[in-house]
């Protein structure tokens, strides 16, 4: 037996993930509304991020020119 | 004399600016890395974003089509 106790429940997200990081930014109310607003609607959708933050990585990869 | 004390110092920014929301999401470590050196090393270039609270607008304004 080793200092790993069984890890029940639901496997551990982002936040607790070493790998990555938080990130905070302003951005304007109403621009962040329509972003909610456009992720809800499109939710399940092929192709489509589930939630901001994936959003934000796709993004973002996009415009280092990621493949 | 009213409540307002004199403003003295910079102009208050997207902090206290209650048009503004503050965002949180969590990305890779190595990304948001790749991302910060590219807004430092192009910085002060015409057209390109100078801190990541507007590099995030402007990716978000083209992901809702915004003209």
């Amino acid at each position: 037996m080793g200092t790993q106790p069984t890890r029940k429940g639901r496997p551990p997200g982002k936040r607790s993930d070493p790998r990555f990081e938080q990130v905070t930014a302003y951005i304007p109310k109403e621009l962040y509304r329509r972003v909610k607003l456009k992720i809800l609607a499109e939710e399940g959708e092929a192709g489509t991020p589930t939630d901001f933050s994936e959003l934000l990585a796709d993004l973002l990869k996009e415009w280092l020119g990621d493949p």
